[in-house]
Parts: C-alpha cells; sequence; structure tokens
C-alpha cells in the first residue's frame, strides 16, 4: 500500500493518505484571537486544502472527530460546521470537550475522508 | 468507492459505510435521565441499530472510543460494556474524560467497524 | 475481510488487524509512577509491540489520536515522541487533554496504522 504523507511540520504530518483512506492531524486556527466560529472556518480551510492535496474533499469525509475548549461553544460552532459541511454528503461527527495545547485554542477537527476516487 | 450515510440528522450522518468500513457518529442514550450504565445501554442499542443498516454488527467493531463527562463513571460503565460486547470479538478501545453536549449526558462512543461482509 | 485481535484483555483487544489497516487500542505505560515522557516511552514500547505482531510498525502509522491528563505536558511528551516516530514517516496527530482511567496516568494514545505491505 502506497502511503504519502504531506504537509509536514517538525513533529507530524498534516495529511496522510493510504488509499483508499486520508487521514488528517488535528486541524486547529491559525488565529487564536478569533472566536469559536471564526476558529472553525479557519481549520475547515486548512482541511480543504490537505484533502484536495490527497484528491479528496470535504464532501468525502467519512468520520470526523471535534474537540472544544469549553463545550458550552457547541451551538456557537455549530453555525460554522453547517455553512462548511457538504448537506448532502454529511460526516458521521462526535463532538466533546477536551483542551488543546495552547490556551486561546477554543477548536480542533481531526477527520478520516474517502478518496475522491 | 460508494459511500453510504445513513441515518441523517440535520448536522451529521449517524452512520457512513465506505467499503469495507462502517464509521459512526458519536453515540449517546435517548434518555439523559438514566445512570450512565443505563445511558450505555442506550447508546449500544443505537450502534446496533446502524450497524445492522450497513450489514455489520457489534462483533465487526474494530475501533471504539468511549468518552465519560467523569472517567470515574468507567467502573460502573464497564458491567453494560461487557454485557454488549461480542465476547469472541473484543474492539480496541480507548475511554477517557471528556464533556458532551447536553451536561446530563455521561457517556458516548463513536466506532468503525467492518462489514459483515 | 479476515478481522484477527490480538492481545486480549478482558474488556478490550490491544490491537485489531483488518487488512489493509491496524487498529490500536488506547495505549499507557505500565508503570504510572513515571513521569510524562517516562510514560510516553512506555506506551510505544507497547505499540511496537502490536504493531509488530501485526506485521506493522511505527513507520506505518498513519493517524494518532495523544490524550494527555493535562495539556501542559504536551512540552514535556513531544521529545519522547519525536525520539520514537520515524521522521520520514510521520503521523497525522491531534493531541488533547482528557483523562484518563487511572489518576496517576498522564498520557494514552490510539493509532490507526496500515500493515507493513
Amino acid at each position: 500500500m502506497a502511503i504519502i504523507r504531506r504537509e509536514l511540520e517538525p513533529i507530524l504530518a498534516n495529511v496522510v493518505e493510504a488509499s483508499p483512506f486520508v487521514f488528517t492531524a488535528g486541524a486547529i486556527a491559525d488565529d487564536l484571537s478569533l472566536d469559536v466560529a471564526g476558529q472553525a472556518r479557519e481549520a475547515f480551510r486548512d482541511l480543504d486544502k490537505f484533502l484536495a492535496l490527497c484528491g479528496s474533499s470535504k464532501s468525502h469525509i467519512l468520520s470526523a472527530t471535534i474537540w472544544l475548549s469549553d463545550i458550552r461553544l457547541r451551538d456557537k460552532m455549530n453555525p460554522a460546521w453547517l455553512a462548511w459541511v457538504d448537506p448532502t454528503n454529511l460526516p458521521a461527527r462526535a463532538c466533546v470537550e477536551g483542551k488543546m495545547a495552547d490556551a486561546e485554542c477554543l477548536f480542533e477537527i481531526q477527520v478520516i475522508a474517502s478518496k475522491g476516487r
């Protein structure tokens, strides 16, 4: 099986391709001064880019795990989620509370997608 | 690859089939007034239903992630887990603390399974 | 699809093989008196063993989820991670806070890998 690791950082690959699936690292916003919806939008934009590099897309997400620094932010995050996901191809999703490495980080998402084909 | 998304809710699919695997959303109890064992049993019942829709079952679970609102509930949850899982086909499991969207929610589980065949 | 479950404990399998992928349970240290780097090293040693049983290895990890009992331990854990991972085959990784079953447990990791070939 060919495994392709892309968007390398010193400690991780942001996306790993192992046909027919694509696995992402936890994606967070670049600008952690944003509110949770803004942070989610930035993380989604990164996911779009990482998935595209593998011939995948948000329409091909199978499973998503979302962490919020405070679970009460969920209602403020969900509209950003709904504006981003493909409504005809909704992922299976779990969303729980979990603090992230930076205390300002409110949102993190890790997904498994399929390759577009 | 054919991707089939079932049991749709407004923001997610409860189960997504992408042969040869099946990915579920986080499953929680309907009745959040139950204790953790009761909530786990309700979530397992939902998983049974979702997996069956994809030709899979609890005997085909590969990986499970469980979140408890308070990790000290683990000992009260485990008997419900043991009563539910197929003892000849135990999943790989991680169980950690993580608050869920509803403050009454004590238990959530997300799994990856294989198709029965 | 042949599913092989190995290193069985009473409530879970430590590793489940479902070609072309391998799924591990949450791995933790045996000696919970160690600091976070020491606990991580023990968990990695277990992962090495479990992956080898399936013809896989740390070089074949696709996705890793790490939980820390206190996210501020991340900087103390990362050197152990970097000393362990294959730098030419970095996994996609998410690392969040989440308490584990034993209050002394500081580190847990669950991975999805590919089979060696």
